[in-house]
């Protein structure tokens, strides 16, 4: 690396961070700073079993994570409706955002976040961590050959994972009050954004929510699907659950070809992954793509990098990101009006 | 076999009877006695390219076949929108039926044929082949296992094949007045009997068109999708198109196992079958099923060994196999209907 690490502040002590802690550190370009935590006790435990390095320091409220001039950008992996509050007061103090998805409860909440970084001048990125990993740039070029792969035509989504009771009385993601959004914000923005992925990020004009949704006595979904359209003819759907088996199988129709993948989220393996291509009347292709870094640390490094020519050059924050992010929650919002409103089809604006 | 084969008539010379000819040839209780064509030419010749025995009779009408008493049963290829007025005639000779999908292009239609074949005393069965393949019994026990595959959550079903132009142009597949239903009654058939096959028949409360169909200048349906929904929150949901890669992925989500199987309309292989389970926490199992006949001899098979009880012992037509057409062209009509209507969700009537 050419410039000095980017120095990370954590917010919180979800469990998510644990994982974006030693993302931080194989990164090569980032290093952790500091944590903080509504308990000065559960951040020092938190630095100490997740082998903090000595300087790094611990802070009893997220607060003073954002004023410790040594922190470049801050991880933000609180519950939501927390989100605006702190991404903005982050962005506010100079601190460069990396937010969990879903990134807000809604755009407008989403638009205030980004207002703040682009005054600010910080960069933002959500955590959508599969976008970093080498094989889905090999993905995006088989659907990027007009030849082997054709025009897109229907892509499928499924993200679940079976909940099991204490989740489903206890995790925020049940919450109404916490992440009200529910498994739509959680594993539904995975499939959303493979969706806009293979679509080129193309907005489609509608999305509507099929009449399966199961919601919990608080009014949070924890299982739905949805089918997004594009004018062309182009269709994405996708079926997000708390309450089925693990699935993470991404199918992508092409008039040529097709791509599968069983494992898009997050590979089962951390330094191999595979997917499959089959091209009219030929046989299904297994194609194995290996990476030194798991993706949460490719996405680290990618953030840290634009951080440090921001930081260290004249660079401006990339946009692609928070356009990214206000695509993926344009779509959220969609779908869950759709639900809100008995399974209609909703215009997406954006 | 106990019993003499049972004999085969053939109405009409369309591509897929040469499969069946061959399926009644390796079944080892059938055999082919007559084929009728509105050509004698075109039936001569289609004995013989397809190696018919020397005793086999060639008619230059449906009829004939029909009158020929040496013709225990029929195998109806014809296009849907004759198959009300052959099939009866059929039933009304005493011929059994084997009557080729989409059975009808309603049920209304469809019930003319059933009671017509109830009161004659025939076994009705639809050419849906991928039911008589040993997988698909071996898939079975897997869904039927409440401890490994728990209950059933979703059911994702897909067909599709790129249809050249000429297709596009002129199969009777894409006529209004000769298989009106499109790929909705073609691809879609298979599509909507695997996920009532995974439902254990139980009959959808409700079915709703996604707002992605593409019709041709006739009305005629080249691409379309629907979900399926019950009352208890199983959903199923299918794609079918004319106009993508060839798909023929099922994937069945339970609350502790996922079934993946990726060519459940006719396997990649002749004589081996492969589809994959998971189970919570568990890896991804590879099962393999020989078979020693193809799916469409064994499919013959047992509809003559159906027929043989009939006409050999004192067996009455088994009803399992109507009733099964007959939930299928059910789920048909609603997808139709909600098609008809803007999308708009359809109760499934039985």
């Amino acid at each position: 690396m050419a410039s000095a690490p980017i120095k990370f502040g954590i917010l919180g002590c979800a469990k998510i961070a644990r994982k974006l802690s030693r993302a931080i550190v194989l990164s090569g370009n980032a290093a952790i700073a500091a944590i903080g935590s509504r308990s000065l006790e559960k951040a020092v435990g938190f630095a100490r079993e997740n082998g903090f390095p000595e300087s790094a320091r611990a802070y009893g409220s997220y607060a003073a994570v954002l004023d410790d001039p040594d922190v470049d950008a801050v991880y933000i992996p609180l519950p939501t409706s927390l989100h605006v509050q702190w991404a903005v007061l982050a962005a506010r103090k100079g601190k460069h955002v990396l937010l969990e998805k879903p990134v807000a409860l809604s755009v407008s909440e989403l638009d205030v976040i980004l207002g703040e970084c682009e005054s600010s001048g910080v960069q933002f990125m959500d955590t959508t961590m599969w976008m970093h990993h080498p094989r889905t740039h090999q993905m995006k070029d088989f659907l990027s050959d007009s030849t082997t792969f054709g025009q897109l035509k229907s892509v499928e989504s499924n993200f679940s994972f079976p909940a099991d009771k204490a989740f489903l009385e206890n995790d925020i993601r049940v919450k109404p009050d916490l992440d009200a959004l529910g498994v739509l914000g959680d594993a539904g923005w995975y499939c959303i954004r493979s969706i806009l992925w293979a679509a080129d990020y193309d907005l489609p004009k509608s999305a509507v929510a099929l009449p399966d949704a199961v919601l919990n006595d608080a009014g949070v979904v924890l299982s739905c699907s949805a089918e997004l359209q594009w004018q062309d003819g182009r269709a994405g759907s996708f079926r997000c659950s708390f309450l089925a088996d693990l699935n993470m199988d991404v199918t992508i129709l092409g008039t040529n070809g097709t791509l599968s993948v069983h494992d898009y989220v997050g590979p089962f393996q951390e330094n191999r992954a595979t997917f499959s291509t089959h091209v009219k009347s030929g046989s299904v292709l297994e194609h194995t793509v290996t990476t030194e870094l798991p993706q949460e640390a490719l996405m680290v490094r990618e953030f840290s990098r634009l951080v440090a020519s921001i930081k260290f050059g004249a660079a401006k924050p990339e946009k692609k990101w928070p356009t990214l992010s206000r695509k993926t929650q344009a779509v959220v919002d969609a779908v869950k009006m759709s639900i809100d409103r008995g399974y209609k089809i909703v215009d997406v604006t954006y």
